[in-house]
């Protein structure tokens, strides 16, 4: 028989849901042993949609840990509470897939990735969804083949539909900004396709608060556009919006010396067209999990494998804090106003040195 | 606990697999605890991928029904067996899910159907995966909320990537010819946009055998087109090829009074758009599982729980009797060069009479 | 100085005035000098719009035919006219360049070409603009140059934006019906693209009127299919219709062993997207002179070459009859509800003889 | 009879050619009477092609401006002349129609403002072609009529295909940098869909020397991105290069708070797509007049009819000289690194006042 991964979920809100589903029904060789949530209308969810199929629900996480033979965790609870959790579940011995951010702190991150790297056995990834999306990841066989020559210019948006509930308000107050929030997959991205050891050189950026005019009390704003130059002679251009009418937009062009690759330069809901006096239109998806729904099920199944296999998986945890860094950087030079320079080994330079 | 239906799957050649993973991994009601192949490769594969999962295997299709409790089964065994297979199935008062077409024959396609009446508490379905997709579903809810007015014209096609091996010449004798083994779907889809009572009025068709000529020898094409109008003012366009370049290429228009739907009119594999000097390309997927494959998921949950909840179907086995029968017309139009014409009751209207 | 080919257009309606207008001012080595029209508002329009660049007008064709030193005459008159006037026109030993189609009779239709042909020295040509349409001429370089290896299969469409009025209902007794008056475009394509020579096998046609229910007084449909089969192993199938809700569609596909061309497969107004809460909606131009107004204006600086130096064009006067002639077989098959037969030298067979 | 307006063309390189062919041919109400160049193969070639229709032909431009009745001069000469012949015409009392930029002098082009300004019944105009193409036309017509709500983002680039032959890099220090040679037409589009009163704050950009590393010695780059800042909370972002393997790729996003507008978000050559083994492609125009042709005959039509008729012209010299301004700023900041500033009225902020 199978020996399946026995895996816990932590954290059932939307995103949580998706990932305990995903590991319950979706991931043929993992286990969903049990799911932990504080939440009252989680647990209502959870004693619904898992507890049926034999997954032991908690309300105290620690204690979950301690579910016998558990060997891994997702954790998508508050980003608040993601780097103790992690810590947590490392010092058990237990593998972690983490919905990223880690932790808004960089020191706080650092320590998670020191605690990852003296337990090498264990698998310890944020989980960057578009490294398992099959058309990024055909977009970079293709670049790795030689397509389009060498990789030069990166550009890349996450644009989410305009809410006008104001949701994003409150949320921002705890996200750590457009760029930490939106355009860290899109740095994480720049990474992989340029080289997860491309060396920062400078970073500037303008932002607007156009449709929630309140972002602007939390230091945000609603619209964003940075360039990060790299040492070496590549550029990454970055693009965020909370506005679209239409839906989600994320688009990324990779733009080499021979070529271009570009990935969801044309979003679709699915293949039907509507031809109407009104002229030809297609639909979008209203949210990223439209778009990267089947990327999210790749995760899982990824994860599994190399957390049952020891086998390498597409990005490590010290990977996923370089993306928070640069978004970091982002953030400073969005809401300063001020261009920010780095020298030869990434390191800040001080504008009084220029 | 949830209780899951038990399911077997019988023949695992290349649709079979697929079945029998789609039911194991991704149906989270049904449990597959039993499959069937004659073959010995295949059987191998049972082994290696069915078996570690607690799967039986059998050798012996009416011995597999046998498995105590029970419920379901799934048929993807060359043509020729899927109605006595089925047969048998109703007869130990089994749910069935079986491959299109039922059968070549229009009279054992009816003892089928009848033996299925029979047993209205049973859920007898013959798979048209297109009825599964989510394209093909939102193009039918636009249709019956009215966004294109009254439908009346359909075109539709079935386009393989064209295979030099010649597989296609050596399974043309067994497939009952190109309109009842590819246009079927086209023909299904056309009675779900028009109506499932819609009666055929006239059918003409021709065709032609051009880059696997040897197809002549089974009376058969590699491009055919054909016309079924139906009474009432609609009409159906087909056209079939085994010879596209590019890819699998399955395209649907429903034009309507005041509007038009189109699903697929732009196949792509993903994505992922190549900037070359040579312009710029997308690629298309090779084969139709390629563009249908959660169609196929979708189908093997929705049998699943009609077959535990009772709940209806999109299609009942004679639809897709329908289906084979206007295709057989179409096919007879083909090689006989005739057109042939039908009352307004669908019975065919003998040539001397007109 | 260059010597510019002195012109007359005959006819100011729709169409005529654009003609006009095209040899006035986008013909570099033609000079508009004269124009007739029996028609007053033509004639008002007229005088503001030609005779102040020095155009001549007439009310009377004949007398037009008499300028001084006149050389050619654009003709794009009613149609019952189109044959006397271009036999006037070849009597006085001008070059003739007449709106499609010379004629509704093939007797007629063959005592112009056969005047035509008397008089080699004369450019007499049918305007199927399409000819000369950048796009066509690409993809007929391009089959020619092998990118699809053999054209075996061809489907086109011209479907015209549904226009409410019922302006077509009246224009149709006219016309010699909708596959004479629409589909003969893309029947003279396939005869380009499949060779000038191609002998039809049987032609076959189904047609409804939904939205236009009057065309059936006039023994007309709105929508429209056909299929043609020729000796040889080729088919091409077409559809027509005055039902589109978002404008012109005119599309084709040519289909080769190894390869398809498809032009206009998605029709656009302009570059322009719009992305709003409906998707993402392009427009499309309401008429054939959207898609095709530069091939009329490569038409004419053609037609004004080949007069000049006696270079050839791209098509001859017989052709234009041979697409209305089997335009003519498919309005048979279409009215009369049979499939219709012709020997390998392209003569019907007589269904007493099938 | 028509009063056409006397226009004579100044240089005859590769788009004082195109200009003088459109004046000659493709306007109407104009007559080119005269042309200068001072290179003999451009003269062999305008006593091949413009002699014969009547235009005298002329070494020295002060000479051609005595033309008798000459109205207007087009002059697209090598740009360091461009001021001094507008500031000529403009004496003489002459229409001038001038390819961009008028000078790379800020003061010079100021003085050719001044004169202009000193005759408002004369037509000075610096030709920014893409004012006056249909699809941009058409996307800023939505936008006056609310289609997208108020615009915040407006995103442009213009990539031009690779050049191997590199004759960018001699042409690149005459040309004043890529954001003053490329992008200006992209600010220039900024200030048209922002408001022409449009006033920066801040500048920042970043560029590369990819594919033609000599640029360096010039001080320029092969790409390079650059960011825009408006008061009033709008942002213009652009990416310029020279390495596109495809094609042109001038392409144009609007923001609004409730839609997008995007122009040539897919840029085709034309209406063909192949379909082949690689998929599905579609070719690109090389070069910007594969796109533009038709914007530059709508030029010099307007042009022609504003000479004459006194009529307004879409943008006045002042606001070429306001992009090539900004362009200067970009090409500031791109080649010393830093990021400007500028008070509310748009003048610069010393860095040390910050």
């Amino acid at each position: 028989m199978v020996h399946k991964l026995k895996i816990a979920a932590a954290g059932l809100g939307r995103m949580g849901k998706r990932h305990a589903v995903n590991f319950l029904h979706r991931t043929p060789r993992a286990e969903l042993v049990a799911a932990f949530t504080p939440d009252e209308g989680e647990m209502a969810w959870a004693k619904a949609n898992l507890e049926p199929y034999g997954v032991k629900l908690y309300s105290d996480y620690e204690e979950m840990l301690n579910y016998p033979g558990l060997q891994a965790v997702v954790i998508a609870t508050v980003t608040k509470v993601h780097a103790d959790e992690t810590l947590s579940a490392i010092a058990k011995d237990l593998h972690v897939l983490c919905e990223k951010p880690i932790s808004l702190s960089i020191e706080k991150s650092l320590e998670v990735v020191n605690a990852a790297r003296a337990k090498p056995h264990l698998k310890v990834m944020c989980g960057f969804s578009r490294r398992f999306d099959s058309s990024y990841r055909d977009a970079h066989e293709k670049m790795e083949a030689g397509v389009i020559g060498r990789p030069a210019i990166f550009r890349s948006q996450t644009c989410d539909k305009h809410d006008p509930s104001g949701f994003f308000v409150q949320y921002a107050a705890l996200n750590g900004g457009c760029f930490v929030d939106m355009s860290v997959h899109d740095i994480d991205l720049a990474l992989w396709f340029f080289g997860e050891d491309s060396i920062i050189k400078s970073v500037a950026a303008s932002g607007v608060a156009v449709v929630q005019p309140a972002l602007r009390e939390h230091n945000d704003y609603d619209n964003a556009v940075g360039i990060v130059e790299f040492w070496g002679g590549k550029i990454a251009y970055f693009y965020n919006s909370r506005m679209m009418a239409h839906g989600q937009e994320d688009t990324t062009e990779i733009i080499g010396t021979s070529g271009k690759l570009v990935v969801n330069g044309n979003p679709q809901a699915n293949f039907v067209n509507i031809y109407s006096s009104a002229g030809i239109t297609r639909e979008v998806p209203p949210h990223y999990y439209g778009r990267f729904e089947y990327a999210f099920v790749t995760e899982a199944n990824e994860f599994t494998a190399a957390a049952l296999d020891g086998t390498k998986l597409p990005l490590r945890i010290g990977g996923a804090l370089r993306a928070v860094e640069i978004g970091s950087y982002l953030q400073e030079a969005l809401t300063t106003g001020k261009k920010l320079y780095f020298d030869e080994t990434g390191q800040p330079i001080e504008k009084s040195k220029l």
